[in-house]
């Protein structure tokens, strides 16, 4: 169910970017109660002009290893969101190597109803499923 | 009003993106209510590390052929909801011949004065129009 | 705070791209009590046949300048998004020159505690900041 979207500057490696996916993914697992098989991910590369940040916003010091990180997914409680911040920054530390301040989180919360995993259906709707 | 993102997997004809494009849109006339002009898509290509997808999630069998369609539109009732995915799922089938299990949806809802279509102006606010 | 995202059909140079997301933020800072160096945006270039719009829905004559932003953001009033319309489409007509008309908004409003700007935490939440 979640539908996450993670931008790069480009130059990443493949190696980088997919461990950058799996611990966005692995976060969720730990924090939000999502299914293991419930994945669906799209990175993008952008040139240095066209993804802009502000490299000291809130007194945290980014830099051009930015990660930015939209995440579509059901309503969760404030303390779930606040874990996954936590899940996501310290995976992503310790593979493959994002410092925290270098990960920016955006939560987009939608309804069960707002999904169709496939054949036209609403799975997560009791009379669909 | 609907803004719709659809991300297919590199390798797709023009003319196969066309027709999901065009689908998409047809669901949404037949489904939602939406007027036939008020089209508004943007399709993007991916490289197979780029766009992760779970093949079983649910019991579906998804393949390569994946499509992630986002559409962001005004609320809309859990039955026409339902209505859509089927259409939208039934009219890709048909052309350009897309398995219903590759059709994934997901619907970001927000409100009538979160859009200005041009002019400056939140042309479905009743005072703007 | 706000993530925006401008899609551009492909051809436009760096300089008229950087001064659309200058608009933009200018106009947030104006009009959505946005701080300066809150400013985290994305910009993509779409091929003609992948950014569709309608050229003439609502009665607003569009052409192949349009710019498609989607802005995320905590909720504002009814007055301040109409604010920020107009004041993203006077910014750009002023500079790059963008027509009215080919200036689209769509926005997604969400809470304070869906941002995590860094270090694992949510620094509008009044417990983590």
């Amino acid at each position: 169910m979640p539908l996450v979207r993670i931008a790069f500057r480009e130059g990443k490696t493949a190696t980088y970017r997919r461990a950058v996916a799996d611990g966005v993914h692995a976060a969720l697992l730990e924090s939000a109660s999502v299914p293991e098989q419930d994945r669906f991910q799209v990175l993008t590369d952008h040139a240095p002009a066209d993804l802009i940040y502000d490299p000291s916003y809130l007194g945290i010091n980014r830099s051009d290893d930015i990660v930015v990180i939209q995440i579509t997914l059901n309503q969760r409680t404030q303390q779930v969101k606040l874990a996954l911040y936590q899940s996501i920054a310290a995976k992503l530390a310790k593979n493959p190597g994002v410092r925290p301040q270098d990960v920016l989180i955006s939560l987009v919360t939608v309804m069960p109803e707002d999904w169709s995993f496939g054949q036209g259906k609403a799975q997560y709707v009791k009379s669909e499923s």
